[in-house]
Parts: structure tokens; sequence; C-alpha cells
């Protein structure tokens, strides 16, 4: 396990199972007729400053404006557009893996993080910490063609269901966002998703969940391997290594790598998001900071103060949302 | 110099001064008010090749139908979209940066390769090979912001001239592939392009000379840092270090990395682009491989003919184009 692999999971958390992250409420959004682009947000000054936003920089002439092609938008994946998802869901995703491929691994019977994974011993997981969660990751992704992989997780999305609340993992993401990317998209932006999971479940959980295509998915991604196969045909094998995207340090330095230019607006979580703000905020013209706050989560009040200082806008998920997740299918 | 830096310019020859390329044949295209997509393309297979791959994945409800958000096309830039440039223009750029920076490094008067830069030795330049090279863009790149690397690009590109044709270099560039980037974008496709050359050249290079934006280039890129400025805004500073992008090996194990999935249209040059093709060729539906040839260059015709075994499309820059570069301006 080299320290790659290691760093690219630092923040590959076990909350889904173990933290004390918010409970699901599944309360139905309500279905209405309205104009409004955003029904989930409550009339305030965060619904106030997004669709302000929006309106100055595609009002062509205004001083504000900003052309289609610079309309550039990130979003971090876990706490912003979901709770701590997907890396969690990955997790329930590697843990699967590891049950569907013991028949071939006797030896996973009595070797760790495998054995704890097939007896669902989520504790002894836990205190394994990242490290465990790595070799079940690598374990169970590296060697497989990435057209393999990509099938693979698209088959276990269509049909695992998240054990508290029995629906699809694409469901369990937050429903006043799930707006804001439609109302951004008919706006003519380009939206980034950020996540420090790994882009190859990453690229089809957002596609799902989100219509995000692929190439503006960005995540820890797997070194691949140009081989022939047997009937000459190319393709590329993961390896077993992983390339960092980091949680807050990193995020910048990757997104640069791959836009050659900063996004006009960014919306972090709670953790970590901190320097892809900054960075988004020190370019020239027209900017959207934003960060979603979870409500009574304990957190210290300073980031809050920070954000308030700077002038980027906190997303207080119950303060300004009516509804946490889309209503059930 | 470490060993990923002297591999990502493997092949950033120095070919515009030295090798034997084709000679800039600047014969004005012909200004027709013809509907034809591509004019400056010879009625003959390779043509007809193109425009049917075109016409038959836009056909909505025809077998070879692609959804537009799948019609992602893929040219390597040295060779294909010009002869060998800009990764010869990113050398004129860095010796004219080592002449601007001169007066500041005294020593470079006595010291190779800023010797050799500064009195236009080209011949001792050639010597010195990838290494040399190496050292003129990392001394003259390495420490700057992105930020301020991209404005000196753009105002190198805005004034420079190429010494032969006294042509911007944005100029350079072949005229019938500037009509099928049109063409494949009028008709839905997203271009990236591919260049051995560092993505910060590349980037504003390929904006202007044919309306790419920057997320859509791929290349050597600087290892960036984030950094607080003086006044606490944040900025990404150019490392001494670069991350290599294969010629050749390299290429789709990078294109996977930034778009998840396979191109349907991928166009090489005459060398280093076959497991790009192949590995695009590898993707089930349709799709259109190219290889741009260079008339005469004494080059072996097995690659020609590999290319037609595999069905690949070998475009004649003589036998398929009626003019190599746009007219005069």
């Amino acid at each position: 396990m080299n320290s790659n692999t290691t760093r690219s999971v630092r923040l590959l958390a076990l909350n889904l199972l173990l933290a004390a992250g918010l409970a699901l409420s599944l309360v139905p959004a309500a279905v209405t007729e309205s104009a409004d682009p955003l029904p989930s947000w409550k009339e305030g000054a965060a619904k106030r400053a997004v669709t302000g936003f929006v309106a100055r920089v595609t009002r062509e002439g205004g001083e504000d404006f900003v052309p289609p092609a610079e309309r550039i938008a990130t979003f971090d994946q876990e706490g912003t557009l979901g709770s701590g998802q997907p890396v969690d869901f990955q997790l329930a995703f590697a843990l699967d893996r590891v049950r569907a491929l013991a028949p071939r691994h006797p030896e996973w019977r009595t070797r760790q993080p495998f054995k704890a994974a097939l007896d669902n011993d989520l504790e002894t997981l836990a205190a394994m910490g990242e490290e465990g969660f790595a070799q079940l990751i690598l374990a169970t992704h590296a060697g497989m063609t990435t057209d393999e992989l990509g099938k693979t997780v698209s088959d276990w999305l269509a049909t695992a269901r998240e054990p508290r609340s029995r629906r699809p993992y694409t469901e369990l993401v937050y429903q006043p966002m799930l707006e804001l990317l439609a109302f951004l998209r008919a706006n003519g932006f380009k939206i980034y998703v950020v996540s420090e999971g790994t882009v190859e479940f990453m690229r089809v959980f957002a596609e799902r969940a989100y219509g995000i295509p692929p190439e503006q998915v960005v995540g820890a991604a797997f070194v691949t391997r140009f081989q022939r196969a047997a009937d000459g045909k190319a393709r590329l094998v993961c390896q077993p290594e992983i390339e960092f995207v980091g949680d807050g340090p990193g995020k910048p330095e990757t997104l640069h790598k791959l836009l050659g230019r900063r996004p006009i607006l960014a919306f972090g979580g709670p953790d970590g998001d901190r320097q892809m703000l900054e960075w988004t905020a020190a370019g020239g013209g027209p900017r959207f900071l934003g960060l979603v706050h979870p409500t009574g989560a304990g957190r210290p009040d300073e980031a809050l103060d920070e954000a308030a200082a700077r002038g980027w806008v906190v997303v207080d998920m119950k303060r300004s949302w009516n509804v946490i997740y889309p209503p059930g299918r």
C-alpha cells in the first residue's frame, strides 16, 4: 500500500455506518406548478444570493455579464450535494464486491480487513481506518478493465438499496441541490463535481443522480495501463494504485489541471473545501462562493464567522431548505 | 531535472528549426460561397469517409445514431492539426523568454543551454536534445503563477511572428483541419486536443487558433502549488516539475482519466498516435479513426498498410487536401 493510496482514502470515512451524521429525513418535496426554479429553498438570504448572482452574470450588457463558455461551476460532492456520499456508497459497493468475490478468495475468511467485511463487523473496519478501506477498494477494483469496472458499478447502482431507507443510492442526494444544478444548467453553466471517491464510481453515480457527464467529474483515479487483449483489442486495466485528489489541499491544483481556469461559482461542504473556495474567489469578475452547513452538527462557529467575513454564502440545511431528500418514487 | 521532466519533453523536438519537416506552403484557400463544409478537402475517399461518418452518427433514428453527449472527438496536435506545432512554437516562446529574462540572469551568458539560446545557436541546442529544452522551459516558466504564465503566453502569441512566413503562430495550422473542427462542432461534437506541449501554452494557443476552450486541451502540465499571496489572495504557482503526457503510450490513459469514456472519433498524426486510435477503435458502436500523412515524407509504408488493414482513414496531405495553410489576413 503506497502512501498515495493511503492519502487518497484519507477522508473516505465510514460515516454512513458509524458517524453521527444527519439522519435521513425523507420529507417529500412539495410538488407545485410554481415558476420558482428553487422550490425547496426557503425564501431568505441564501436563495436570494444565488438567484441574484445568476441573474447578474446572465444579463447581457450588464456589467457582471459572463459569457456562457466561462460559466463554470464546481461542487464538492461529500456533504455538499449529499450527506457524505457517495464515498459511503462506495464503501457499501466495496463491501458487496467483497461478498461477491469471496468464494474465489477463501483466505479472506481469516484475513483483515476482509474478514471484518464478510462478518459485517463495521466496528473493526472503522478501527482499521483508511488503510482497511483502501485495501477493500484495491482488492475489489484493481485488475479490472475500466469497461468492466464501469459496468459493475452501473449494475450495482441499478439494484442496490441503502439499508435504512430502502432507496436507490442515487436518490439519496439533496433535493435543493438537484434544483440548483438544474437551475444553473438552464442558465448555461457547465457543472463539475469534485469527489474524494474514485472517479470510476463517481462518474456512473453522477450521470445517474445529476445528469452530469463523466468528463465533468473529478476524483481519485486508478492508475490504468494500456493492454491489448487476446483478441487484439485495446483496453485499459486498473492498477493497484490510486492517484489522490485531496480534500482541501489538492482541489484547486486538480481543478486547474483539468479546467485551465477558475470557476465562477464554487460550492463546498462542512469540511475541506476552503482552498477551492479561496482559489475561486481570487479570480477577477463576479464570483459566488457557497458553503453547505449541517444545522446543529456541533461544528465550530469559526468556520461560519470566516465565511461571513469573506462574503461566502452559508446555506444552513434547516434554515435555508424546506426538504433534504427528493420524494420517493 | 527529474525523470518525469525528462520524459515530458521526450518529443518536444527541435523540428521547427532543424528537421526536414514540411515547408510552409502558403497557398491561399479558395474563398467560395459553397455549402460544402470542407472546401479545402479534395473530393475523394478521405472526405467521403468523414462526411459519411458524421451523417451516420447524427441521423436520428438511424442505427448508427450517437447522442450529442457522446459525440466526443480527440485530435492529436503535433503533425495532425499543424506541422509539429505548437511544440515548436513553445520552443520559440521559450527562446524569447530566455532573451527577455537574460538581464536578470548574467550567469546565462556562459551556462548551457542558456548560452546557446541567447546566441541563437540552434545546432548546439539540438545536440543537447530534450534535456536542454526542458531546462529552458523550466527556467522560464517555473515560479510563475498560473495567471502570470497564461498572460505571458497570451501576450506573446498576440505579437510574435513565425520567422519565415512572418505570420502569427496561431495562423499556422492546417486549413482543412480548421474546416473539419468547425464541421464537427456544428454537428454537436465536443472536441479535445492532445498535445505534447505544456497545457499552459497549448490552452491559450488552442482557444485562439481553434476556438477550443481550455478544459478541452490535454497536455503536459506543470505541477502547481496552492499559495496565499501577501494580500491573502489564493494562487497556484508552477513548480519546477512537469507531469508527462506520453506521445503514444500515455495518451489513452490520460484521455480516460479526463473523459471517463472513449471518444467516437480520433485523429492522429505521423507519429505516436497508434495507441489512442486503437483504444478509440475498441469501443462499441460507430467509430472514425483518421491518420494525417505527410506526402512524400519518406516514412515507412507499413504504417499506411496497417492503417488500411484496420480500416483507419489515411488523409494524405497532398492527395486529400487542396491547401495546407489558411489564407493570410
